[in-house]
């Protein structure tokens, strides 16, 4: 490790990448590219958290169908969720049967999971790991704010939990673009408080990853096609931006969020998507497609950034603390 | 990786060990041994949730100290809790200042951290990482049955969680007993439902990970001085020990549970201990102390299991998911 960074000598590749999310999420970018566009966000279940778990489970059980494997194949499941003892990620290990560690770094999750996994491969401990996560607007409205059925009225700073999952299969070798590095977060709490307002919280901890990145990698900007950020919403993405610039680093160019992509802003999603399925979704269909595809784009920073807040803290009075994982993704060619 | 286990071909070392709990656990075996015994089990805090993360927080530092490092030199801090969104351990990560990976396996959370604290060690990935892990009897209580204040009677099936943390340094190298091999665990569910008997819902997913790491390690349970459980409790330990007798392996003779042996059972604690902070505690003061002692234990099986539920799984009529995933650690000599 330098600095923060894990450089990973045999680059482990993601032979595949798969995502499922639900209709309103379907409506914008995500239609076109994800295995599975839910024409009800119930999924066929009587709750959310059914739903939710159902999604996750699909995108895992997707991703492992898209590499040719079965799930006996996959040594490790690596997973969580936003869900209280991320239950949505234990259910899904239950059903698949594969071995499985859990992981939380909230909306971070999805980096955390390439970058274990990719560690994993890396040093040959494991032929294949699954790294998934996954989110739903409606239990992550009654768990962390309002029950839905209250009608509470959305701040303009708010965000739109993104109903969808991804999951990705990461093996030592085959097709498919490589992890040739990964920067470990360190938890960063600027001092907000707002639980309305998670881009201008999660946007520093962006910022120190990207920059302590860029430092131990000894890598401009402008190596990377993309520097992807996961949720930070269209405020937040303004914010990481101004954070980088500040430290004499310029990251307007290439800079794209997640979150702010996922939507067509027709509605009352304000600032874009969040949650841990936005990332998720959003890298292991459209962006895992442009990054194996003819697009140009060949080399991505994806840092997704997680808010590490409980109801429990927040009411306790604390602040918000975030955390952003960043993992360097190069398709070399084949 | 070989079934369900990963064979560290560097055997990485667990450099230090540091543990702290409150005054009911140090009555029992836990006094002798703990870096701080505490006098009251608020910690000077206001709240329960407080006093848990200054105890991991103490554990880490302390484990930190012991192995003379600086939080500077630390890599990655691998910590979860019971606590809904691991609040405990991100907050604690905001304080130390390390880059942090949040990991959940309930009250396996500390088999989770030692082995993947010596994946990335035994890769040669990171210099040292630290694995912690706690838990408070009364922000476990009020989070996941009912508030102390309303006074309700407990089964004699229930156990009592641990109010205490433990912490670790792993490195790919130096003094300590090492990590040879782990054995991540599949989520079983045998269709417990009763959230008060923990012991036998995550009996079956120590026996199931148990007999993988046997058969995948080709070794007998006389191999090892001791195979630990994490907090199974007393009835949890027989269930244990009875499913994989069914199985035609006897563990009766070296089979030990950090739940039963936690408490002198005096009060109502019934089953023994149980929580992250059980065998975190356990096994990073008193175990510890044994392995690299003059007590001829030297070479442990850690098992720790963890029930995967959460109140919202089990309010939706779900059963009780469990996982464990066991550590081999072996004192081969200085």
């Amino acid at each position: 490790m330098t600095g923060q960074t894990i450089f990973f000598k045999n680059k482990p590749k993601i032979i595949s990448a798969a995502a499922i999310a639900g209709p309103k999420e379907c409506a914008g970018v995500l239609g076109a590219y994800v295995d599975c566009a839910l024409s009800d966000d119930m999924f066929g279940e009587k709750t959310f958290e059914r739903a939710e778990r159902k999604m996750l489970l699909y995108a895992v059980q997707k991703s492992i169908e898209k590499a040719a494997l079965t799930p006996e194949k996959i040594d490790v499941l690596l997973s969580g969720d936003l869900l209280n003892q991320i239950i949505s990620a234990s259910f899904t290990a239950r059903e698949v049967g594969i071995p499985f560690l859990g992981i939380y770094s909230a909306c971070s999750t999805m980096s955390e999971g390439y970058l274990l996994g990719a560690a994993l491969a890396d040093a040959g401990l494991i032929h294949y790991a699954v790294a998934a996560t996954g989110s739903h607007f409606a239990s992550a409205e009654r768990q962390y704010r309002f029950p839905l059925e209250q009608g509470t009225t959305r701040p303009p700073q708010s965000q739109w939990t993104v109903t969808g999952a991804g999951a990705a299969v990461i093996a030592p070798e085959g097709r498919g673009p490589s992890i040739t590095c990964a920067t470990v977060g360190k938890v960063i709490d600027f001092g907000v408080s707002d639980v309305n307002n998670m881009g201008a919280a999660m946007a520093p901890a962006a910022a120190d990853t990207i920059l302590a990145h860029l430092r131990d990698a000894g890598r401009e900007p402008s190596y990377y096609d993309l520097i992807i950020t996961g949720d930070l919403g269209a405020l937040g993405s303004r914010i990481v931006k101004d954070l980088v610039w500040e430290k004499g680093v310029d990251i307007s160019a290439n800079h794209v969020d997640c979150g702010e992509i996922v939507y067509k802003v027709v509605e009352d999603e304000f600032q874009g998507g969040s949650g841990a399925g936005c990332s998720a979704a959003v890298m292991n269909s459209y962006l895992y497609d442009k990054l194996t595809g003819g697009s140009g784009i060949r080399r991505v920073l994806f840092a997704a950034t997680g808010a590490l807040l409980s109801t429990v803290s927040s009411g306790q009075g604390e602040t918000i603390p975030c955390v952003s994982h960043a993992v360097a993704i190069e398709n070399e060619g084949d």
